[in-house]
């Protein structure tokens, strides 16, 4: 079986599954309480939240653990609505989001706030001017992601940075789910006010989130109750999970670079593969993500592609897990100005730093089979 | 270690545990997926909410899986409050709610709802005529607990069922996250529409819980995003979490007979013990639930005997492990009319069916010990 769905999910590392399972054998308080099994419970969660704040350069108190990305993503952008939403009701984001923004935002508009979604050019990347352009006196809100999930590729998270330092009151949201195989070069700015991962997706365990929250920024709380995460996020929190998330993020960091610089060459292989095709359109493109490569055969429908490649035992995907079972035109192809035709055919390789070579001479022998296939059906 | 505080958390089922490996290390797959990981995960997934569905004798597509408790009660009621708000911004709770529901309560409340908060008697019961009252043409959610997690008293679930038969309209939302232990005496109601478990009270993994969420009925979704169970709540779903969260429910349903008699015989040795001591009070009466036992020795702080006893290798916890670190007065006891002087002392024992009459014994000699030394130092 060779999987590259990486960016639906990920399989846990075995690492950060021993530890789901001894935390939970061993410490099995709750943080909260008083006697000495709670206080161990707290102190692996305050020490699984340092880790995960060294990782990612910033203070304890800064990290929230949420049950995932779709969680972190409508905390902020909800949140924002309604601690801000005396002083504006007014949100930016793009036309490339993932539904967890995108669904949210549609939400916020039923309740009265207005949203300006900034169109993306030809290669699905936003323009940092076009976000200023939008901003206006009652914006409260600019909600990017990072990398985006269908074709990779990298909003500008800094420019748009740089700019919003000019307007210090608007909250900068980022949805990373996609980001860290680009920490460094992306997702790493002051400006940035909330940033959200999803563990699953970096071979953590699936029910796990984190929020990066900068201290002074305010938001209403998604989850009220027993008062934990500082009164912020409110739940008996998933100990083992929250441990094993911190392990699987250590070992993701870790193993950064050298993935990266094997996603870029896979990537590499495969695009340049794949440009030897007349009747395919390649829709990634090499300032993308590296691990990211979305592609096209034509009038051969994405489901169809990704069947045939089931039964080779490849495993790939329609442009992304979240639409894949209802049939959407997937919505950054649209906002790229893609026509249907094309995007009804889109499939995407989704790389991990486990992928080979060898696993890329596969897929390329039975793409090429594919396609003699198709193309006689076709005629 | 005697574990005397399963109210604020349970250990996870060895079997659950085992579950959540095996789900973890075979289903990769993401249940959105076209692909067959996807559709190997999807199934597992569907098949536990149908495991579920048929423990809770209702249908499948009436089961969904949240991050726990809070999320259930949180949903359920700011769900109810958008999708109803054009018809009413009237809610009725109880004073002995869990804050996963007061809180939300009072959130709601500076967004212009307003809430009546029914009295309880000093058993901690709400009167069912008392909700019956309080019900107003723009009425659109009453929301109580089945057993109150400070003391164990049950509410009256299906009187106030039976009431609101005559106001179809009117969402009946049920906390049965201390119920299960009463669950075919109590849960059982055809009037119930949202009844809200966590996987971790009943020794399944935390961070899972299940909403019951009757057919026909409409909440706006608390987690926009990828559409995942039905379009009501977005996220990646945690399928090994779930898997095991319906492996523990089987087994504590199966357990519960058993469970429920060893509990209230325990309980009842405790009681009569307790009776015993002339400046002892208990809060748990013998009508209330089998697991737990609230009680107060006078002028004795309750943490100062959470320390006590734990020092003795003792597990108990003052009422409600979600309050215990901010020094609140606990909200039931007061609720009850328990003067603070009282209240500040209680601490709460919560048993499962793994508790023993041995366990029992060693908590009476060492509760005789420290009455003796609590008392020598009063002097």
């Amino acid at each position: 079986m060779i999987y590259f769905d990486n960016s639906a999910t990920t399989p846990i590392y075995p690492e950060a599954l021993d530890t789901y399972i001894k935390v939970s054998q061993a410490v099995i308080g709750n943080p909260s309480s008083l006697h000495k099994l709670g206080v161990t419970a707290d102190q692996l969660l305050q020490q699984s939240r340092k880790q995960v704040a060294d990782l990612l350069h910033v203070s304890s108190k800064e990290i929230y653990f949420t049950s995932g990305g779709t969680e972190g993503d409508n905390w902020v952008i909800k949140g924002t609505a309604i601690e801000k939403a005396a002083y504006g009701k007014h949100l930016i984001t793009s036309a490339i989001e993932h539904p967890a923004v995108s669904k949210t935002m549609q939400q916020l508009e039923k309740l009265g706030f207005e949203v300006t979604v900034i169109p993306v050019d030809a290669q699905g990347v936003v323009s940092a001017e076009a976000v200023k352009n939008a901003i206006r006196p009652d914006t409260i809100l600019v909600s990017l992601m990072a990398v985006n999930n269908e074709v990779g590729a990298i909003q500008p998270i800094k420019e748009v940075g740089n700019i919003l330092e000019a307007y210090p009151t608007i909250h900068y949201h980022v949805d990373a789910v996609q980001g860290l195989t680009e920490f460094d070069a992306v997702i790493q700015h002051p400006r940035i006010d909330f940033l959200v991962l999803s563990a699953h997706k970096f071979r953590g365990p699936k029910g796990v989130g984190i929020l990066y929250h900068k201290a002074g920024k305010r938001l209403a709380p998604l989850l009220t109750g027993g008062g934990q995460e500082s009164g912020q996020r409110s739940t008996t929190e998933n100990v083992p999970g929250i441990a094993s998330t911190a392990k699987a993020l250590r070992m993701a960091l870790e193993d950064r670079t050298v993935a990266h610089q094997t996603e870029m060459q896979l990537k590499g292989i495969l695009i340049d593969f794949l440009t030897g095709y007349e009747d395919v359109r390649i829709f990634s493109t090499e300032q993308g993500a590296a691990h990211i490569i979305c592609f096209a055969m034509k009038a051969v429908r994405g489901e169809v592609m990704v069947h045939a490649f089931a039964n080779e035992d490849i495993i790939l995907s329609t442009t992304s897990a979240c639409s894949s079972k209802k049939g959407d035109v997937p919505a950054t192809l649209e906002a790229m100005g893609v026509p249907s035709e094309w995007s009804k055919c889109a499939v995407r390789v989704s790389l991990s730093g486990e992928n080979t070579q060898a696993e890329i001479e596969r897929f390329k022998e039975v793409f090429h089979q594919l396609h003699t296939k198709f193309q006689k059906i076709q005629k």
